[in-house]
């Protein structure tokens, strides 16, 4: 299969409580979409509501590491004495397929993928202000104070990565967001890099 | 005023006949949007149903080269005999407002833009096939025979330069190729070159 017939790997990133899970919740929830999210695997507990395979596969630490061990993570990362990490040949099946291919990650494994994938799409999420951010992780109650702390600081140094991504797209709005990241998913397909090989027939093959 | 404050300078271009124009009435017939408008000028005659400083702004050879002379224009071409310029001091306007200022013009014009507004977001329209370019050219009926074989002509060497575009668009349906637009508009807007300085005050701005 051709590179240009494979679907398009998108990142959905950004500090830690900006809501990644919700923007890529509402994204799935638009008509007309070829998106396939692509579950982590981690080793912390479940929290409630979520559900296994969907939200994430639930491992123990040894088996997480086996896989790492393996080279069977596209990235991995720990995060608050959590390990979190991307199977690779679940992403290469759908894109294979012509899938869009939704990850939704921490920053360290953002930039684990942008090495491996250059062609990725990587989106940061940001959020309306620092206090919404803060305000977001204190609601959330299933932390202690010291977790809450210590991902507000890791919050603050996750900022600093923004300028490595392709865009920036604020969560002020979910649905505005989710709106913002589709217009990226449809721009994407028509950047000349990635569609010129498509019009080869029309346009001719470049000489250079 | 702020660089990143102004509008986006949109170029739309691709080969004679590939429905440029329609495209672009199209696109502003969408709700909800901030572009704005060129209006070119041209030494061509006026075609049945044209407005004047609506479809361009129709002047002589003279006032024409009058202009040139006086570095007016952000990019002129000549085209089967007639001249096409884009009034510069208009553009700057609508851009320092911040509108999104939208160019309809030939290739020729197009490159010249790239090399003066290297931020200037560059879309390629091209037909779903040279068949069906051929038919439109055929049928616009405007012209002769002559005009017909050299703009067809022209087309095929024009196909050249998508490669040079950030943005291919296919006119299979110009409802579809304007809502592409639409989305590469608000893509490019959401670019983390373009935006990352709004959020200095939330990222922090970088060190290098």
């Amino acid at each position: 299969m051709k590179l240009n017939e494979r679907g398009l790997l998108i990142v959905i990133s950004g500090p830690s409580g900006v809501g990644k899970g919700t923007v890529r919740k509402a994204l799935f929830e638009r008509e007309n979409h070829n998106l396939k999210y692509s579950v982590s695997m981690t080793t912390r507990k479940m929290r409630e509501g979520e559900v296994e395979g969907k939200d994430y596969y639930f491992v123990s630490k040894e088996e997480f590491q086996k896989r790492i061990d393996e080279g069977k993570f596209l990235e991995h990362a720990e995060f608050v004495g959590n390990c979190y990490g991307t199977p690779l040949d679940k992403v290469n099946e759908q894109l294979d397929k012509g899938s869009e291919v939704v990850l939704e990650i921490e920053v360290e494994g953002a930039m684990q993928v942008k090495k491996k994938v250059p062609d990725c799409v990587l989106i940061f999420i940001v959020p309306p202000s620092k206090e919404a951010l803060y305000e977001r992780l204190k609601k959330r109650g299933t932390e202690t104070e010291e977790v809450i702390q210590a991902r507000i600081a890791k919050a603050n140094r996750e900022f600093k990565v923004a300028k490595y991504y392709d865009y920036i797209v604020v969560n002020d709005d979910v649905d505005n967001a989710a709106d913002r990241i589709m217009a990226i998913i449809r721009a994407e397909h028509a950047r000349t890099c990635r569609s010129i090989s498509k019009y080869y027939d029309l346009i001719g093959e470049s000489e250079e």
